[in-house]
């Protein structure tokens, strides 16, 4: 769980982030830095195995939307997933069989347009081994999907006929599967979830959502709400807040609601705000990436909420170390995957400091993040964390 | 708008630009440099989104010139487009879509030969949310590509039946679509208008014509004038310089004459002459890297010569970086996309101190371009823009 | 032959081995480090051409695990393979052509149904000329890859019904093949050889087995073991090496245990030890690129015990020098290959001054690894080869 | 033409170059060093566009052996061709279309089992503009490959039934084409003339014919000599060069025998011997990228000995470029194109200097290489060009 800190300690910019409003939240709103970050970086056992770091299932990508599969799969590797599973059509596998490396491919039985079975798929979907899934990215519209997403979300063995049917959801969530593993849901899966009835209350698995400003607006609509209420998404920034923590609280799900400050609510009332502000990653992709990154932590043991905040966290680690290369503009989604480790290993050598410096009695803050022979000596340095360079020097 | 500034007055490399004839031209005649060109350099929002800076739907690439379409995407991306999107025949799609990462490819209609479907192909393309279009690079020579072309670039809701229908060129241009998006038009694209009647008294649409000498050449015939009468196309600098004025006068719409010291001319008269004369460039593909940089700019809305001229520039600085890396020969077209950002960095920069000077009462050119700490600070340093070397430091 | 040295001594990190138990086992345990590891890395003629250096065959790959086939071959030739051909079956040789650069393709007979047809199949692995074969990453489990895998590994000319027909194995090994080339067996073949009857009495190759602990376990339990008398595969190392002894002596081939500390196991009692625990490593395909290494030293002319102890150091070797610059997450299996030419070449480097200082009557372990303009100079240098520290700087 | 100096002058690395055998020889024999090869280097217009170039078709590649057109098409790219095709049976288009960039694919029409079609093969060929030719790598042996190299190669309008059609060869050689553009003769379009009777008697076009050892000797069976005769073709240098020579003669055309110290035989007795000994090299793909490099000299306008003997020239400073990085096992093919234009940029400023030098009165051999600001300058410096050592920094 991110340490509690009060808004404007820390940011690493200097930027006060601004007050969100507080009224329907009950839990606190927290500016994420380095240093709050670092205590989610998840240890990693020198022994660990493949299948020690987790295992993701990644439900993208079409034939218009080829890259979206692979970029998912390429950041899910990078943010350190054990095993990453592209499950796509039947038609279209050779052509994701092709594009891909590390990641392995699975076939989706398909109906005779080829469009997805649901029925079947779900089964071959339920019958792999996953600890967390991504649905969503580059997904094309159609009822097969919207179907076979359903199916996966709610909670009855008895698939409903709706998304709403009362006489089930009375009987509150029951959990389809035996894993229950969680999902992130993302662009196609969004959009979705925006014209079904009620989806938030028949949904028995924990979810992390990721829509940008509009996709956000139109699950506030599918929700019932008029998203002119809810300010302007894209520049006010406590509006931001106050929108994605009322969405998080309604559907009982983490949102996390995209743009300039990320804005990661919790359904307990938890808030955090990411300082990033980069033009650069204003171009198609960057948001794949982001659910590759989130689901890999998912699959890595991460809560929800947690998976969120470093998710996005080390999604803009990487944007800001591949626009110091490239400037404000001409960055590439594909750049972000393998500037994403670089980060992540900044953090948690942080976090060995940190537990280091606890133990010793030092303020972790007062440590200093040292590349060389001495690392993990215990000797303060008056730089922190938070202004170390060394996020530039993506592989 | 490029700032005025009188031929032979800083040109990078020191080598006087030739003066052009006047004769016929109404504006004046002006010699890109770092300076000059900054100023067109589109401020980036920091909390902009994708759709901010722009879509850009290219319709380029067959089964013969397949890179032509990557090459066009992927530097339209590193030239900072938002969305970009690769139209292709239906039943190439699968072949395209293994060959992109971040952009997303669209199917065609195809008739029962596999060639595109000229009404079916506009619909779909007019109902595709873009910016900006290419048309053009890699497209194979058919009836059909030249029926689409016909249609997209003509006026009327009713296709006429030829380029020159003069019933209705009477009534003027009458633009067929709600946004009327500007288009850059290069190789197959030029040859199919080259062969058109009168072309230039229908198309309703800001136009960037890209032509090499060659297709110059075949247009110029197209139009009636003798090429022989053009002068030395590769060679003469003044003939080059009046032979595009001439062109985009005629037609109306801004002209490219690529080779050494690309001419940039526009329908007011206004006239550009890039310093570029890089041996290494003389390759298979840059042609469509070029058309990808301008439509890039154009989709981030830059009017049809400033996107011309600031994309001729940063083509040529980014055959320059690449040039410093390999030499005189070698280059392949797939160096250049990668190396677009850095020189547009490079130009921000220089652009944000000359805003900062004019605040400060400074001369612009008076100051330097910095990369360090002390970057943004407004003190003065006697080498100026153009002998800055970091354009060779491509990632 | 890797040279005897006890346990414990020379440990490039410092921490002992812990001693193996020794029961049931005739040789020795070896901790493998650079110096004892520089005597295996084969000499390599400043005139040998492609087929000097190895032709490798490997059967691998399939529409759910592609990228299995391609790092296994490019691991092969980054580890000095002078050819490597991929066979998979007919139908996916399109697919694999498109992801391979330097390898050449193979197409294997299929039935109707798109599997492999054993017997053509095997006729043409049979006339296909190599050094060594590589069987098994990303195959997927059907009947017609185990009976394919039987036919390449027993040892008659009249395929037998089952594996285990006593009356032709009391006759002892006859290879099948003029050329008996070794082979690696890796991932699905392993799951083959575990379902199958007392296989060990029927194979006529020498055989690399590659099994991690999982693996390990299924092969102990199809040979009759309870895999819970092995103790923990995963954690304890004493019971790692014991295990792996067993097995080779039982099996009568070469046993690679994967892992942290991975150990190798000879028939005739022989162990190693490598010293490496990276995280990193726990991560899809990094397996795959183990069996291509091993098997291209088995084409370079390397004994089945000096090429799983070479190779698994080499492997080792790589993963660091990436871990070095990612972390101890993010590790993608394909940084790995272009990883693995470095520690070679430094191995190498160590060899030629063992070999110097033999001459010389100098103690090689006090003699450096120089790389400048001295290069093949015999002065001594206190630096040891464990403490160099150039296998970071992978290309 | 190479600048004549005897054997043993210059040679880079100071090993003597075996006196060859000069029985039979009518002219010199020379050790390539960078100084003989600089002269070679065609001089680049700053003004040149890509047609000036050349335009290299390459008829290359198959199912089984689809990396060597890749490897031929960069190699020609990287080696300086403005434009690169080619050409493939039609139903493998699709594969090639994908895994280029830069080059152009070309169908060769096909009968009905997917073999090319030799005589509308030929038209399509004979159609398409271009400066010389690259035949052979990674063609699959068949009776429709040998049928269009015949009619590629032979004189005559009537295409004849075989090859030593003695009726016909009495009128001495006829161009087939008006241009008879010069080409390359590689691997499978060697082994073809092997089994052709007395082909270069029919032959009218300018070849490079570039066999290994193994594909030398049977050219040498198939011309009536017993290849025992020759002696050790990968050991003995004299014999190396004493048989590739009178093959040249015999066969009236270049002759590139490859291996270490590579020879290249001219028709008219010369003979040159380059230094390049490097076990890196001997590795699957490296000769496509020697033929790609010679067909895009060739197209550059350079004759054939020269072509070949500069292509053999920076195929070997780039294996020792790759070298330098990867050690001596370990390199890959496609390592070598993008290293090839470093030798080459090199070579131009030698050859730079010795102009200069000339023209002021200075002997070339003394004039530095100086990459820095004073590049041109005319200043001696004792370090010749041989010792150079900026071929390792290949981007």
């Amino acid at each position: 769980m991110v340490e509690r800190r009060p808004v404007g300690f820390g940011d690493p910019d200097g930027t006060p982030v601004p007050e969100p409003a507080t009224g329907g939240m009950a839990g606190g709103t927290y500016a994420l830095d380095d240093e709050a970050v670092a205590r989610l970086v998840p240890e990693r056992s020198k022994r660990g195995h493949k299948g020690s770091f987790g295992k993701l299932l990644v439900i993208a990508g079409s034939l218009d939307y080829a890259g979206a599969a692979f970029l998912v799969c390429r950041a899910a590797g990078r943010a350190g997933a054990g095993l990453v599973t592209l499950a796509v059509p039947e038609s279209l596998q050779p052509l994701f069989a092709a594009k891909v490396i590390e990641a392995t491919t699975m076939a989706l039985p398909e109906d005779d347009v080829e469009e997805v079975d649901p029925e079947p798929a779900l089964a071959k979907i339920l019958d792999h081994d996953h600890d967390a899934l991504v649905i969503g990215p580059g997904l094309r519209p159609s009822l097969a999907t919207a179907d076979l997403l359903r199916l996966l979300l709610t909670t009855s063995d008895e698939p409903p006929e709706g998304w709403s049917d009362e006489t089930q959801t009375g009987e509150g969530p029951q959990p389809r599967t035996a894993d229950g593993s969680p999902v992130v849901l993302d662009a196609e899966a969004l959009r979705t979830l925006a014209s079904a009835d009620a989806w938030w209350t028949r949904v028995g698995r924990r979810c992390v959502l990721t829509p940008h400003a509009g996709e956000f607006a139109r699950l506030r609509a599918g929700s019932g709400h008029d998203p002119a209420d809810d300010g302007d998404l894209n520049a006010d920034d406590e509006a931001r807040a106050r929108a994605a923590a009322a969405a998080a609280g309604e559907w009982q799900q983490v949102v996390v609601l995209k743009g300039a400050r990320t804005v990661i609510a919790a359904p307990d009332g938890n808030l955090a705000v990411a300082p990033f502000e980069n033009p650069a990653m204003a171009s198609g992709g960057t948001g794949d990436v982001l659910s590759g990154t989130i689901g890999a932590l998912l699959a890595q043991g991460l809560d929800a909420f947690d998976a969120a905040c470093l998710g996005v966290y080390l999604h803009g680690l990487a944007g800001d170390a591949v626009r110091e290369r490239v400037g404000d503009a001409g960055l590439l989604a594909g750049d972000l995957p393998d500037a994403l480790p670089i980060g992540r290993r900044r953090l948690a050598r942080l976090a060995e400091r940190q537990r280091t410096g606890r133990r010793l009695g030092f303020g972790a803050s007062r440590e200093a993040d040292r590349d060389g022979d001495d690392e993990g000596g215990s000797d303060a340095d008056p730089a922190g964390g938070a202004a170390d360079g060394d996020a530039g020097g993506a592989s």
